[in-house]
């Protein structure tokens, strides 16, 4: 089994994508992040569903937790959405020395390549691209799933 | 809506639980981790599918993935199986001083609060509890869902 056949559907969104219809994406799908593409759908990085809290919660707010009590529920709500309503995903996501690296590997990589990949980076998920087509994204719980499966070891 | 209020049920695995056993639990529940107790249930940290996967797979593959073309399908899951089949979650865990942080508000924290100590610790999810009472988790999807139903703010 190759990563190509591992891959799940996984959403993309671009960098030009509205940032509120994508925490809008997140939220429904209870995602803990999606694959950001370019307009050529080449991968440039993950957008964390925490990325999308840090750039909409006021920045005082994060220094000091206790400050969200200035507001009620959909006041502290109405901050939040403001600050996405109008951005797109590539102001909200981090600057470029900060972004994750891409962990991608190609789409005839081994589970165990997979495994060392995911490994290395610590990410829980991976990009399966050849020449920048995406096949999909495996998961580490996929990966140790498939792992288990495969093994005969008495256990 | 206080955070109590949002928690949800998440797996609690024990610093003494078998490493194995966990795998399977992260595996079949498709989860990115678990929340780690001691044994008065005590949240300790949280344990990442990835780090499973990074005390599993022998550190000279995680180096270099291509080594991993050494083995076939079924001899690579068999040497991460038994790298943790004797093993407990204690030992499978990073370093203290490498550990994650661990994301806690208590259960009357409010929306915004929690987001921002989210936003804060960049992290996806975070262990609802008092008095080391756990009430839950609350995911950045979820939290994200709840600002994006509470604001009336107009997109």
């Amino acid at each position: 089994m190759r990563a190509r056949d591992l891959a799940e559907d996984y959403p993309l969104v671009k960098l030009s994508d509205n940032a509120l219809d994508v925490a809008r994406l997140i939220a429904e799908q209870r995602r803990p992040g999606v694959v950001v593409v370019d307009d050529d759908r080449k991968p440039v990085t993950v957008l964390p569903a925490s990325q999308v809290l840090r750039f909409s919660v006021p920045g005082y707010v994060q220094e000091d937790p206790s400050l969200a009590r200035v507001y009620d529920e959909q006041g502290g709500a109405d901050v939040c959405v403001r600050k996405l309503s109008d951005r797109s995903v590539g102001e909200v996501l981090p600057p470029k020395e900060k972004r994750y690296e891409l962990p991608m590997v190609t789409g005839d990589a081994t589970v165990l390549e997979c495994a060392a990949t995911m490994a290395r980076l610590h990410t829980p998920l991976i990009v399966v691209a050849d020449h920048d087509r995406i096949h999909g994204v495996v998961t580490a719980s996929h990966l140790l799933e498939v792992i288990l499966n495969a093994s005969e070891s008495p256990a």
